[in-house]
């Protein structure tokens, strides 16, 4: 009854042949199957040693305009960015445990004073919109293995050094992909 | 590995406590923990036969704007209605299997005419905006279960009868617990 789950762990094997057939096709939204199987949907770390992103359902890779899914796999002690977007975020916790750090007092440049909630297996949480925040999977022996879902796509972020330092000055795009060779719309969350 | 998945299975059981929880806080935007367990969230059948619907996170019960996430089940044999609906939604089989009617010719009131995709585990698709569909569970033998991803939530639908025939006059809400004292702002879907 879980081999939707299982078979989620059979995508590295996969990679080599997919990140080809991305090379060949820059804007790839038309020739893409409706129906895909996650298993074969190429992963990429953008740069952060211990994570794996896939875009499930995204702007560029797949037209969606409002809202766009992730599947994420943090390796133990590895964690996100402090950072904050004008944009709903939910997650869905498939594996794993951690600990999520979120200010619901962000204002200006600041983040503001982070709270902490434990996150486990089988949970859900929503980080409200331009609340700064930080996923960290605390479990020392475990993947942390999460599903998130973005509306506003493609996401930019502010992402701060710290808790106490004022965000830097340039807005990240993520993933690091977004092209605005393929999305020639202008981002809906200019701040 | 997979005890969040797993976990999914136990909600039965729970559904009468929170139904009781409901029925005392007819708002209960507040008071919800941030994170919370899959697990122990309410399941209801809205009058379908087959059916059991989760809102894993959503407008009404916790106060998102701009997406939404259900937990649907459908026992051998169920479906949903042909319907359509102005948001983008995206499906992630987790186990079983069905097909997919689909019509990319939508317009007015009519549904146009449907192709046929099958959905297996581990797949993922997505429905553009106001295309008519349908969802089968065609396995005889195994529950067909999706994580749905909604934009524009409350979602409100356009219902057929019958591919051949116009949509009914009546729009339906979606989840039916949609309920205007708790959720005051317009909807953005009128057509």
């Amino acid at each position: 009854m879980l081999e939707g789950c299982a078979s989620l762990m059979l995508l590295p094997c996969l990679f080599p042949l997919f990140a080809v057939a991305l090379a060949s096709s820059p804007c790839p939204i038309t020739g893409l199957p409706l129906v895909r199987n996650i298993s074969e949907i190429p992963q990429d770390d953008y740069g952060r040693a211990g994570l794996s992103h896939i875009t499930v359902a995204g702007s560029l890779m797949h037209g969606l305009k409002e809202v766009e899914v992730w599947l994420q796999t943090f390796s133990p002690g590895t964690h996100t960015p402090i950072h904050r977007h004008s944009c709903e975020e939910i997650f869905i916790v498939l594996r794993g445990s951690g600990t999520l750090y979120l200010a619901s007092d962000s204002h200006g440049k600041y983040p503001g004073k982070p709270q902490e909630h434990f996150v486990f297996p089988n949970s859900t949480f929503h980080v409200p919109v331009n609340d700064a925040h930080q996923l960290w999977n605390t479990n020392e022996s475990e993947d942390l293995q999460v599903l998130v879902i973005i509306s506003r796509p493609p996401v930019k972020v502010f992402v701060y050094d710290d808790w106490s330092m004022p965000h830097t000055a340039a807005k990240v795009k993520f993933p690091y992909y977004w092209d605005e060779q393929c999305y020639n719309e202008p981002p809906k969350d200019e701040l």
